[in-house]
């Protein structure tokens, strides 16, 4: 419940710098540039087909941004209970629209004001200033160009999925020898090429390796030699059984593990999307399975000086998250995903993690968003979540304010700067 | 926290229609008549057997109901604190009993007041009516005479579990041979059957089809060709495999997805029970595999025009079912069934899938009740419960006031209406 | 929220006399002696191992046990969000000390007035007294000295781990047949040793058998036959395989079943645990299985006269066993194990526990510690959390104030007394 308390809380965070250790955010075109992009981010747009909208008609990528809200309109009073819709007038307020409401009448205003904020000079870094974002985090691909990436706002994390989920892949490989002019042969000429990468990104400035996986992937040692056979099974063009791709697999990880520990790379782990289940609008979902988290022991064991941050996308291991973020030195848990990035989700995570865990294992936020616009609707959400939690705390008495307002910021700030090594 | 908001709440929303979308009321004899019968309802009995009671001497059908108050009267302050113990109380005082406890000395006052009250005329549709409940579903077999049964007060719902779970038994066959009087030997004639006494039910305005099924249902494509194979060797009388039956039984779930999709009928599937896990009791129980809600995940994307209102037997997969219903148009989430009916329980129920699926993809309360009785009960507890959940919402300022209770009429009617195409 | 409702309620349920059902308290030297020893308790540990310090060399065994505290002060800071800080803090003022914090400037006072307050006579039955624990139950190993036990603070309770998970190892065997004087050579007659013991410990007084099991194991009936077959081979000095070892543990379980129903002593058992996941530091974790509490519904139904008290240590399956303690007269639900005992998931255990099943059926906490001192911690959580929550159902609705005081009582003393047969 926000009383007095949890509002004065929530107007203090709310000064505190932030840095946002996870997004999806173009250095080159960080802003959405037209409501129709904020509309059509896919939170809002799962909502409306959901609740009746043809999309694959009336949000088609082949039309201007701004016309995926006509034909919203009638479905637009179906969706005004969720969070997620909040978030997105939060952002119309933001951005200068004054109704409460987006109707028939006025969501040609909308697109209008929206626009204008937009493409006005430097707006990014204005909207990311009005929530004291000092830092945004990116998601780079191998063969990103940074060349003119504003490192004062941006911080580069190199996204490894495609080394370790296609390494079965010929396309997998032959970007790597194009990105460092050099033949791959062997797994060591492989792994040769990614550690080049690994050091360009490092000499850039890349705070962290990153890699989503699905609940199904299971970590654990393959030894140099095994793998060795496996990958020239893959050079000579054989397909491997599912099996062996996982035995691959796994060991590219823990190669990428070592490499963390040598280049002293954090490594973000996002755990639990199934991919496309919604099979006609390609849709991901999340599952769970109970293995998903504990593969992780030996990983953690045997590489302690390798920091692990780990998100989840269900309900079920959260628990099992925080405990293992008050056991393992090398363990660390971040925010709020997707599908659990809502206050009656995030809020018991909040507690559950506070009591277990020392405060400096926690990353408190993150906004996977696209375009900041988002970002500044889901900091707000966040803080408002974070003030109501540390409310309850304060209340119970296992918190006084000083240390609860201590605690928010380092989940916002302190951690990520500790943890990453941002000189900021 | 029940404060004014919240009771303001309760209070408008004890003023909605309602529907009840599932219960197990008989049409013939919906109010269960005697005390004895409402206190016999497993909820009770269980509680009352495991506080020590010996229900299989002291609560034998073979005894007239009321003499179960009897001998349980000393075991009733040891579950006084459940909230289905709140409910019967609930009940004994909408039938007129005003004393707050029942004992030694007031049990057969109780009897009494109850049967007066339950044995006056249109009882049953005056008790409906004091709780605004306008149209109750009926869970009906297939064989089952609706001829007297009142249309303004029930809606028919076809159970379809025999056909599906039961398929390999030839009491199945024989009664869809007699209901149809059609010859079955083959799966197609076993489908038409099946569709014939389907389309009756349409006639006689049954609003969808339902099934139970337990936590380790899969449900998956099975060819014609393949389940024609299956059914032949049912036929010859021939034992299934435990592979086959599970196949067999999937192919007939998916064609009652097809002729629903025909029929434009909704589906409602309750997934989770485990039956008789207490072997001398014969009570039911539940358990959780985590594949139960994500195995729809085919039948979701294959039927897309037909309606699938899931309801969950546990606390570990609601977060999911709340995404399902986000992600997919044609997926629905239902109310609080047996086990996960308890305030804290419902409430974040409601949380997540208010905060994550638009509204109207909601389907907020049935009863599942066997007497109008425990319907009293039963959406009482409901509406407080959702109250205090909106007042939340409200308080946390992600809806206001006038949107929670167009919400809460969505969740009791509104959505019924539309899901179900009721014509009321 | 704490309220003027829950401190009243705290203040009322804190002058109630309590069991706690299961410590790990040495009879002889139940207090720590020295605040090193409290703050050496793996629950502090583990936060300032994953907060950063290097506990192996700061907290070495061999180190003088206030010492601990010197290296700690640096790391102190970053683990004072937690609820086990906040418990460590309860302690310190317990004993005497009048500081918030602790730093380089006052550890060493803590140390000097917390040694002279658990040096000075009857510390330990003061302290106790001080929080109206009546009893304590030990957890005792089969050939433990109870010689000078003090049986009007203490409790035997008989710990079984040995014979059921290490019944294929030599010193099992050997350790039973020194205990007994007794030559085993067949599973009858190490059946025959082990019902001597348990003999021996009903005779000193001791009220329940204990196990702890890891979230793997199963529990089914193995016949006679079987099991000699399988015990012969271990006796014949053979390896058993993974299966055969856990047929013959599950026979040996459900061997100790049937001396508990002759015996009639309730069985303890804790499920969860997974045995040093931190590989270095020797810590244990958990992870869950879906069937780990499903596996015991043969039992349950096979030995009905067997009270059956399970505590957790996970969140997934609590829902689960409420409904256990609700279907099964001889389940009983207890407490808030290691990593659930945190105000967060204690809150939503007891609810959904009082909800669903007879208050009669609960064992609200035990404090499962190795000093009286963290026992003083842990009721006063719980108890601060027990007085919240019920604060919460009173306002509900569901019971009165007088009601819920007589629950929690039940829930800290009479159910104790009643199921383990108390003569206090």
């Amino acid at each position: 419940m926000r009383n007095e308390l949890s509002r004065r809380l929530e107007a203090e965070i709310s000064k505190m710098p932030i840095i946002d250790p996870h997004t999806h955010l173009q250095h080159q075109t960080p802003s959405a540039g037209l409501i129709g992009n904020i509309f059509g981010y896919h939170y809002i747009k799962m909502e409306l087909s959901t609740a009746g909208m043809d999309v694959e008609k009336s949000m088609d990528d082949s039309l201007p941004p701004d016309d995926f809200l006509k034909d919203a309109v009638p479905f637009i009073p179906r969706i005004r209970n969720t969070t997620t819709w909040w978030g997105f007038m939060t952002i119309c307020k933001a951005l200068g629209f004054e109704d409460d409401t987006i109707n028939e009448g006025n969501w040609q205003d909308l697109c209008k004001v929206a626009a204008e904020t937009m493409q006005s000079e430097n707006w990014y870094l204005k909207a990311l200033d009005s929530i004291n974002i000092k830092r945004s985090f990116l998601t780079n691909l191998p063969d990103e160009d940074m060349t003119y990436c504003n490192m004062d706002a941006f911080v580069p994390s190199l996204r490894t999925d495609e080394w370790v989920l296609e390494i079965a892949e010929q396309a997998t490989r032959e970007k790597l020898e194009k990105l460092t002019d050099t033949s791959v042969d062997s797994l060591k000429t492989l792994k040769d090429c990614i550690h080049k990468v690994a050091e360009r990104f490092v000499g850039i400035g890349a705070a962290s390796m990153a890699i989503s996986l699905t609940p199904d992937f299971r970590a654990f040692a393959v030894s140099e030699g095994d793998a060795e056979v496996l990958y020239d099974k893959v050079l000579q063009g054989k397909r491997l059984t599912d099996v062996e791709l996982a035995r691959l697999r796994s060991h590219i990880l823990y190669s990428l593990f070592e490499m963390c520990d040598e280049l002293n790379m954090p490594f973000q782990l996002m755990l639990g999307v199934d991919r496309k289940i919604h099979r006609r609008l390609e849709w991901d979902g999340f599952s769970t399975e109970l293995e998903m988290m504990k593969t992780f022991r030996d990983a953690l064991n045997r590489f302690p000086n390798v920091k692990m941050v780990f998100s989840l996308l269900n309900t079920t291991l959260t628990h099992e998250l925080a405990i293992y973020a008050k056991t393992f030195a090398n363990c660390y848990a971040a925010g709020h995903w997707w599908y659990t990035f809502y206050p009656c989700i995030i809020k018991p995570m909040i507690l559950e993690r506070l009591q277990a865990a020392p405060y400096t294992k926690l990353i408190g936020w993150y906004s996977d968003s696209y375009y900041v616009e988002w970002t500044i609707a889901k900091i707000k959400l966040y803080i408002r979540t974070l003030a109501g939690t540390l409310a309850e705390i304060i209340e119970d008495g296992y918190m006084n304010e000083d240390l609860a307002l201590e605690v928010a910021k380092a989940m916002l700030w302190d951690n990520n700067v500790e943890i990453f090594g941002l000189d900021v």
